[in-house]
Formats: structure tokens, sequence, C-alpha cells
């Protein structure tokens, strides 16, 4: 699927990490990009917009990231899950991904690992904080820039269980918004 | 609604938290309990069982979990919604949210905080590393024991979006795990 991208508030990012989706992280050093699949992630903060990432350091772009200190957050939709699944079963030490899954990478603004084309949002990340790097394999990066799908609103993801279960997501709704007190919202 | 609920293995609670449900904490200190909801929270790792958690300073329950060192992770099902969204917007600091919310505080087993026996799961949580609680409110739980609904095997959970939006699980699915290689199941 191609998706018509717009700018987006990197302060609003939550929208779509904070549901829990599983997301690929594109990576580049000195001339050699990867692609890993994450579902360990979280919101840390709003502004700056900062994600704490668990990469495994059994994974090739562990090293990547750690060296370039970048990385961009894709969101796949329910269209790529083959995909997905086939590059957190294959490692970037004996394959091109973008090149062996036919993902097209787009220059980023802010960063030198490549947008994921294909992906419903892209994420450019910095490296914020690597003090759990080592006692964790725990990224927190700084999203500082933010490009997302204009339609549809709701993108429709894929949530791992663990053991080969998904759960995709369903409905979208706002109807206990009228519970919220303002100043919650 | 009302769960019988078995063990399960802390190991494995990856199955219901990596997805990115909205959970119920629970925690108590000194005769009161309290009640937050959260969405911001990562599996961290299988075995020990951590889990990290953002518990804004804001909260009430923030100085509860900090001087007890212990919580309750609880899963709610979409039939709790219109009560996790007013857990949400309410104060422990003027409400007893188990009395006002109707909800039943059922002994836990390894800690001092209540379980919420309307909920789906229970995660019995002691607090494994502080050490970036001033930093980021994280707080690194290890969940030590826990109690998972016998049926349904895939609960309808709530997931946030901001704004007063939520989206709410969907299909489950093992279509794609053909795909994974043995070692990665």
């Amino acid at each position: 699927m191609s998706y018509k991208k717009k700018d987006f508030p990197t302060h609003n990012v939550r929208r779509f990490l904070e549901v829990g989706p599983i997301v690929l992280v594109s990576s580049a050093h000195k001339g050699e990009t990867n692609i890993m699949t994450m579902g360990w992630h979280m919101v840390m903060e709003f502004s700056p917009s900062l994600v704490g990432c668990l990469i495994s350091s059994g994974n090739h772009s562990f090293e990547i990231i750690k060296a370039s200190r970048q990385c961009v957050i894709n969101l796949p939709t329910e269209d790529l899950a083959t995909t997905v699944v086939k590059i957190g079963n294959t490692s970037g030490r004996n394959i091109d991904k973008f090149k062996t899954f036919a993902l097209t990478p787009k220059p980023a603004e802010q960063v030198r690992a490549p947008l994921i084309d294909e992906c419903y949002a892209n994420f450019e990340c910095r490296l914020s904080d690597s003090s759990w790097v080592g006692k964790y394999n725990v990224f927190v990066f700084e999203v500082v820039k933010a490009h997302v799908a204009a339609s549809p609103k709701y993108p429709k993801t894929i949530h791992y269980r663990g053991d080969g279960e998904f759960m995709i997501s369903g409905e979208n709704t706002s109807r206990w918004r009228r519970l919220f007190r303002p100043g919650m919202l």
C-alpha cells in the first residue's frame, strides 16, 4: 500500500504508539541499512517526544543503532503483516532487508536512517539516553520528525501476543470522551 | 463481569501486555488503597518477568507505590471502560476508588496491594529497579505472581489514543504463525 503523508506533531505520536502496535525500526550506518521488528516499546514523554525501546543485543540492528545513535520507527499496517513477520525471522547479517522484501527506503529529513515508504507513519528518532542500553537493552529515543498518512485516520495495526499470534486493531471510538475532565484531554 | 481465574506463568505476561492495553494499577500503603489507569508501559524481560511502567509523579499512586515498592497491574476489559475512564479522571486524594466505583479488592498472594477482582487478569508486582523513577517516573516491576481468566482466551481490551479516543482490540489470529522460525516462537 502507498500512503500520502503529512508532517505530524512529534508530541502526539502517542496517538499511534500508545495502543501497542508492532513497529519496524530502520537504521543505517557506514553505508549499510537494516530493518527489525519491535514489540517492546513505550511512550515516555510528550515534549520532548520520548519513546523507550527494547532492542535486544542479539539483533544486527543493535550495533548499527548503538553506533549511529539514530533510527526511524515505522508503523506498518495489516497489509504488510507477512513482510513484518519475515523481517522478524531473518537477520540483516545475511540479507539486505529493503531489497529482499521490496521495501522502499526514502531519505529522512533529520536522520540518516531511511524511512520505510510503505508504512503508515515514520518517526525519525535520535538517541536521547543510552544509560540503560547495557543494563536492559533499552534505548530512549527522541522523535525529532514525524510523518503520518493523511488518511485513513485510524490505521489497521498489528499487535503481537507471542507464540506466533497477533491481535489486529479493532473499533475506534470516542464514546467515553464525555467522561474526561477538560484538563485530561 | 466476573472471571474465574487460574495461575498463569509470569514469564508469559507479554501475551496480554505487549499488545498495549490500558491497565489499572492498584496499590496499598499504611491502610490506604488506590487505583490508577496507566497506558505507558512495556515488557522488558521474560524471566525475571520485568515490566517498565511510567507513573507520573502527579498521581496519588506515585507516592504509595514508591513507599510500598509494590503494586498489582490489572487488565480490564471493555465492559469496565466507563469505570477505567472515571478512575483516570479522579484522584485517590479525594475518594476511595474501590468504594466509589464498586470494585472488589481481593487479597494478593505475594504483595499487600489488592487485586481488582473484576479484571480479566492480575499481575502481582514488586519494584525491581527504581533508578529511573526520579529521572523519568519509570518504575521497573517484576511480576511475581500472575492470575488470568480461564476464559475467554482473548480478552476484549481497550487501548488509548489520547484525546479521549480508544481503540478496542479486534481479531486475533495465528495465520502468520507458519512464517516463524521454530526458535522464534
